[in-house]
This record gives structure tokens, C-alpha cells and sequence, in this order.
């Protein structure tokens, strides 16, 4: 139906419309707010410009949406140029401002509102917009063959992989974190809007609550399991092991691991996300003591057996009376520890989902995993290929989706965008 | 695999696990906090007890978890139990505290723990657990056939319902609203955990964000549409109304409209649930005039047309200069108002939802609507009659759900139990 014969339907002229909207502010400001309260309102905003993307180190927020696209315009400079629109929404509304200028309630009342509408009064509330280059995105279509990095080659498939392709892998992710879900949900449509007709959503997932801490200044939080998630985590103040584990180097030349991929992805990194259903109600049916065995930790303090405290390092050789190791041989963090794979570590950022139920009588829920490394492949596969094979937990969970993407650098000012290194 | 092996598997003794759980509260304390403490923590609790359960006129929280049980069990006196159990833990977990008195890491480390651990920590959030029982409860299973109310009959067929069978209905429901997605959460699973093998989980939905308004206390969220809702809502403060359009009365034997149905349900309330998936992608193309035409308010302000501010009463009768109404006849406020439908009101308390994707390039997203009313036949039929016949925001929208439950009044102590009117 036109946006005319719409407007004649109604009756309702273009000039009584765009009264009813005038003096609104074209940000997203509260109601009754002047430019000045809304600045305070958005004292939560995490910068947008920067040598990294925000939302890996970032302290977790506690929501998630996150989302892959696959690009449907065969197009390489439509490409570019949504990138450059996500690029400028991305950097409006991480700042707590609408998606674009005139906003929902601004601009031509004959037009779709250039912002949707639903983050309306609400402060930036931390978000943070990560976008990631999928491999597929690397084929013939935009002539990117030549720069994918070696790094960025599929991952391997696991023992018990019960992978759902539709749920895995895309031409582009964006990661949307905030305190708030709405302003995430808002972020993730209004950038789908943006790309109507040259992506579509291959998947979107919400997180409910974060299950992991990236900074020292955060409390752990629970994971689905129960149990503290994000203990020994890879953390914001671990200035010095970012560099070796999290951000990619720059190429030079010597086949020594430092070499990370291709130049243009200097200073970004790989995520790896993982859906993992869990069996909660079979895990509920468990006693506290198995839950604690299969962990390695216990389930109040998150004190790793033998241990007192959350943050004591786990001892892995002390042994019981009986003379079996406190923190058994399968426990999931001896497999996952740094010390059982030469030293790798990974900073995890995953949250607690529930998609309803499964049409069995069951909830629908488990982890998000998602984890952000220099490698994956020489970080994330190995610690996963152990815990596939031995971890006892996974008699209490399935891998259902999987991806890999390239995270880029971050965008440095309003003339830089997403991919930019990439495209040039 | 049974918990004796497991341990042996693990070479973990009982003792040594105890030993690691001393001294952690079996409430739900933050770790390292004492009683006194914990109960400033818990300041945000909602009372349990009352002449009507908490949930409905509360002031709606910020996040939903909803789910329907089927009952499995055939024995009514384990249905009883069941009511009785789910009471308990309701009363308990309301005032943040864990789901047993045992919680998560205190009693007997050979049996599964009586709370699932993921709220530990975390504080009472606002949290209401609001029971309601299905059309389908009162068939020949329990001998509850002579006590169903009149009001309880199915929901008519609407117009352009697209009902899902599986995402409908439902023997009984729980309605789990905190300011915490992580405490929602956690209720219904350890609801759904006390249930085993009495009841199965038939569907349940998350809500991340609430569409309405249920004090004049709140600021008026906007949906997904991004219009703000629950502007013109039957609220808590609206006192004298509630009597009339809310709870359940006393029956008197005369058929005037007071008699809403069983003495069981006095003090109660109906409950409407429709799920409505949107089609955003369509109504972000759709320009601003439209949008506020179908709606017929504005979308900044959310003034009715011809009103300058958001709470003005709407004048039905403005015409514009074209002669028009400023009101379109068929826009939704005007179709729903109480002036259509000789002045019948209800209490909407719906959530947003974004369920992933369609698979078709589309977020799956929308509105969980939910209303209270005291007869849902004489209030919330009728207006959705008029809606389903013409509401432009068909176009727009498709009811892919839908519940209709008896809520019975408040639990009035710790003697009383869920429904216990209906069972003696
Ligand atoms: C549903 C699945 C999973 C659950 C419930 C889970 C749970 C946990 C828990 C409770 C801890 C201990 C607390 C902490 O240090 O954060 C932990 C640690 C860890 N997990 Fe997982 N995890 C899961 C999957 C994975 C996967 C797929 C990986 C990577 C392949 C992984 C890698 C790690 C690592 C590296 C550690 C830290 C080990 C250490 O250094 O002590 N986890 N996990
Ligand atoms: C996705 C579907 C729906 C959307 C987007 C929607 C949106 C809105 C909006 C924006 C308003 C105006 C603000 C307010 O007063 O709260 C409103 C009012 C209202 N809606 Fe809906 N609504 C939907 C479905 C329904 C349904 C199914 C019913 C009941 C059958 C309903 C009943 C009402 C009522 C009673 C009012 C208040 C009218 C008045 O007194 O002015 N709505 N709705």
C-alpha cells in the first residue's frame, strides 16, 4: 500500500502530522529533555572510535543480541557503502542518539522513519556494536578472495557436533551488548532495516544475562549450570597478555605465530560463537557433589577444589585421602585450563539464552558461548577438541550452532568505517 | 548414570565436598554477606501474601518469563501436592531466597540441589509468580468439571488468528515479571524442576522489555512498534475501577454481570495471553504519517491526534480541515477505547519479544500481549472482535497464540496454597 493512498485513507494531512512531531529533538532524548539532560543521560555510552572494536574487552554488559546476516547484493560497492551506513548508525547509536538524524519523529512524515522508534527516551546504556567478516564473505562474490586470512579457514568439526547449519555461520555478524535489551534489539533491527534489500538475518539470538566477567571491577555471574562463569577469564587488565592472546599483530614476514592472518586485520581479532543447548532438566536431576566433579569447582564460592577462595589459583596436582586428584583428570577446568594446552587462553563473553521450550516438556536454554581470540584455531579448537572428547559435561550438552568470523580493528574517526582496511 | 558412581568416577567423598559448602547461607545471599545484609538486598521484594496475587496490578516489571504446564500426572492428590510445593517455593523465591530451604549448596551433597544455583546472589528483583488454570484443567481428569466458571469457555475464534495449537492453551500457567531476566528465569525453571513428572513444560516465552504501564508511577514504555503503550491502562491507581473491571466478585445468584463465575475465583482475575508476532521489516517501510494514522497518535509524544500532550484525554469527534476525523475511524485507539464498547476496560501488562529469526531473512519478533479483565468474554472479546475486523495494524501484525486462564486470589499465609479454594 503507497504512502499516499495511506495518508488520503486516514485523512490526515502531512501538515497536522509534522505539527503533532514538531519540537521533538531529532536524538534520542527523553521527553521534555533539552540537549544538555541528555548528554547526562548518556554518561553510560561507551566510546564508538577507537584502535580496537568496543564489546570484547568492555566490561560485559549483562544483555545480548546478536546477529548474522547474509549479504543478499552481489553488489562489492553496495557492500561497501551499507558498511560505511552501518558505520555512521552504529556510531549514533552507541552514543545514545537515534540511528539517523531526523530520528522516528523527525524528517518527512511522507518517509519511514529513519530510526524505529523503540529506544525513544532511553540513555545509550552502554552499547557497544561489533561487527565480525564471516569466511563465506571471502568467496568470489566481492573479490575479497585474496585477503582472507589463513586464520579464518572453517573450523574443524567436533566429536558430538549436532551443528544446524541455518544456525551457523554468515557473511557478517554484528554483536550487540548493553545493559539494557531494548536498546540492543533496537540497534540489531535498525541495522537490519539499514541493509534491507542487500542482507537478511540469517540468525539472531538475545542473551539474557551475561556469563561471564571481562574486568577485575566485575562480579563473576552465573551461567545456566549455576554455577560462576568468567572466573579465570582473559580480562581487560591483563594489559600484557592481550597482546599475545586476544588482538591480531601485525604480518612480518616470519612463520613464527605472530603472523596473524592479513594486514587489514591488525589490531582486530576472531570470535568464535558456539550455541550450546543444555539438558537443564537432566542437570537439575544431578546431585550438587557430580555437579561439582564435572565443573572442578564448587558451586557456592566457585572455589576450584583443594582451594578456598574464587580467584585462588587451582592447584591440579593436590590429591584426597583416597589419593585421586581433588580437581578430577575430566573436570572441565583442568581440560580448558591454559596449562593443558601450552599456555592459550581465550577472553569468553558469553550469556544464558532461553528460546522457550522444545515442544518435549523442556526449556529451550543453555550458553551462548562466544569467545574472542588472536586464533581461533590454535586457541579455541584445541581447548574444544578436549573438552569434546572428555569432558564429562557433555553428557549434559550440545553443540547446535557454530561460527567464525574476522573481527576488524576498530573504526578510528567519523571518516574511517567498518572494514574499511578491508575494502581498500 | 547414578550419583554413587559418578562420585566414584570423580574419587570425590561426601565429606570433602561439604566441607567446601560450610558457611554459605541457604537463603540467597550474596557471597560473603550475612543475613542483615542480605535483607537490605531484598528490599525489592513484592509480598506473596495477599487478598490477590501479586503480578497484575504490581507495577509491571521490566522482564517476562511465561510458561504453560501441561499436567502429566493423573492423580489429583499429586496435583494438590504439586500446588502446595510450587506455593512454598514461590513465597521463597519471591523474597529472594532460594527455591528450598537447602538451596543450591547447603543439604546432602549425594542428592540433586532444591535451587538450581543461577540467582544466587542476586536479589529479589522485583519478582511476581502469578498462577492461572487453563479451560483444560477443569476436564474429567481432577473432578473439576462442576467448578469451572462460565467465563472460563474458550476464547472464540478471531478473524485472521493464525494459531499455533502448541503455543496455546495450557493446563495451568505461571506469569514470573522481575526487573532481573536472570531471577525470571530462574523461578520457572525451578518451578518447572519441582514439576518433574507431574507437569511438562508446553510452551513458555521470554519478554525482555514490558509494553505497559500498570501505575501512573511509571514512565509509558514503547513497543516494538515504537509507539509508547500503556498510556490509557487500567492502573493500580485507579482504585474504584479495579472492582469493576478487574477482580473477580462475589457471586450474589442474581445474572446482572456481577457473577463472574465460581466462588473459588473471588478475588481472582482472567487472563488473556496473545502472542502477535509483528512484521517490523513492513512497518519500518511504512512513513511516519502512516504509522501515527493506524495508531492514531503520534509517535514522539504519543498524544492522541488533535491533543498536544500524552495523558489529554482523546477528543474522537476533532475533524481536521478536510473534514476528516483527526482520529481515524479505524485507528487501533479508537477501535479499543472503552467509549466503543460500552465502556469495558482491561489491565494490559504484554512484554516484547524477539524469538531469533523466521529463517526467511526476518527477525521473529513482537508482542506478547497479556491482559487481565474480570470476564475476558465481555472485555477483552469484544474489543479484539473489533480489531481483528478492522484494525489497519492487521496488515501489520498476526496472532500466533493464544491463553485464557482463571487466576484465583492471593495466597493469604503460609497455610494457604495456590488454588486451594478450588480443591476443598
Ligand atoms: C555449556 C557449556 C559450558 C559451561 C557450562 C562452562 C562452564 C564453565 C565454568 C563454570 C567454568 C569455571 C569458571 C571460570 O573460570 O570461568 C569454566 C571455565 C572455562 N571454560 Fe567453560 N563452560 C562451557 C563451555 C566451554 C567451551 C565451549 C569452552 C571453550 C572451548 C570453554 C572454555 C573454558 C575455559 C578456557 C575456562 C577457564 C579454565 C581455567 O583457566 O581455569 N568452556 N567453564
Ligand atoms: C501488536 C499489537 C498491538 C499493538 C502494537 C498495540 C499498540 C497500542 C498502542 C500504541 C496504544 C496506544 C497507547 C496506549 O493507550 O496504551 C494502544 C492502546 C490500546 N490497545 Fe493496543 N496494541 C496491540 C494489540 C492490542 C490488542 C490485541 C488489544 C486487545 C484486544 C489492545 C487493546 C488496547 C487498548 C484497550 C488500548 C487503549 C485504548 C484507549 O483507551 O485509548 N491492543 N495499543
Amino acid at each position: 500500500m503507497s504512502g499516499i493512498s495511506r495518508r488520503k485513507l486516514f485523512g490526515l494531512g502531512a501538515a497536522g502530522v509534522a505539527a503533532a512531531g514538531a519540537g521533538t529533538l531529532a536524538v534520542r532524548s527523553l521527553p521534555g529533555e533539552d540537549a544538555t539532560t541528555h548528554a547526562a543521560a548518556t554518561s553510560d555510552a561507551v566510546p564508538f572510535y577507537g584502535e580496537h572494536q568496543a564489546g570484547i574487552v568492555t566490561p560485559a554488559q549483562d544483555r545480548l543480541h546478536f546477529v548474522a546476516f547474509d549479504v543478499t547484493t552481489k553488489d562489492r560497492a553496495e557492500l561497501v557503502d551499507l558498511l560505511q551506513s552501518w558505520t555512521a548508525a552504529a556510531a549514533r547509536m552507541t552514543q545514545g542518539q537515534e540511528a539517523g538524524a531526523f530520528g522516528a519523529v523527525g524528517g518527512v512524515p511522507e518517509a519511514p522513519p529513519d530510526d524505529t522508534g523503540e529506544a525513544l527516551g532511553l540513555p545509550a546504556s552502554g552499547l557497544t556494536l561489533t561487527i565480525g567478516f564471516g569466511p563465506t564473505l571471502f568467496d568470489e562474490r566481492f573479490g575479497l578472495a585474496g585477503r582472507k586470512p589463513k586464520a579464518l579457514a572453517d573450523l574443524p568439526k567436533f566429536p558430538g557436533d549436532a551443528l544446524l547449519p541455518e544456525l551457523s555461520g554468515g557473511d557478517l555478524c554484528v554483536q550487540a551488548c548493553a545493559h539494557d535489551p531494548q536498546v540492543a534489539v533496537h540497534a540489531i533491527r535498525n541495522l537490519a532495516r539499514i541493509g534491507f534489500g542487500r542482507v537478511s538475518v540469517r540468525y539472531s539470538q538475545l542473551g539474557f544475562g551475561r556469563t561471564s566477567s571481562t574486568s577485575r571491577a566485575q562480579a563473576t555471574p552465573r551461567n545456566l549450570m549455576g554455577f560462576k562463569d568468567g572466573t579465570a577469564n582473559l580480562k581487560l587488565e591483563d594489559t600484557a597478555m592481550l597482546g599475545d592472546h586476544l588482538w591480531v599483530a601485525a604480518e612480518d614476514g616470519a612463520d613464527d605465530g605472530a603472523d596473524d592472518g592479513a594486514d587489514w586485520l591488525t589490531g582486530g581479532s576472531y570470535l568464535v560463537t558456539r550455541k550450546i543447548r543444555m539438558h537443564i532438566e537432566t542437570w537439575d536431576r544431578t546431585s550438587l557433589a557430580e555437579q561439582e566433579a564435572i565443573i572442578g569447582r564448587t558451586k557456592g564460592e566457585g572455589a576450584a577444589h583443594g582451594s578456598a577462595k574464587e580467584f585462588d589459583e587451582p592447584d591440579f596436582t593436590r590429591k584426597g585421602p583416597d589419593g585421586e586428584s581433588l580437581i578430577a583428570d575430566v573436570a572441565h577446568v583442568r581440560l580448558a585450563h591454559p596449562s593443558s594446552h601450552g599456555g592459550v587462553r581465550m577472553l569468553r563473553r558469553g550469556y544464558n539464552f532461553v528460546d522457550g521450550s522444545d515442544g518435549l516438556g523442556r526449556l529451550d536454554a543453555g550458553l551462548f558461548f562466544i569467545s574472542y581470540q588472536r586464533d581461533a584455531h590454535r586457541q579455541f579448537v584445541p581447548v574444544q577438541l578436549a573438552l569434546a572428547r572428555q569432558d564429562v559435561l557433555n553428557e549434559y550438552i550440545k553443540h547446535v550452532s557454530s561460527g567464525l568470523f574476522a573481527v576488524p580493528p576498530g573504526v578510528r574517526d567519523a571518516g574511517d568505517y567498518w572494514g574499511r582496511a578491508l575494502f581498500s
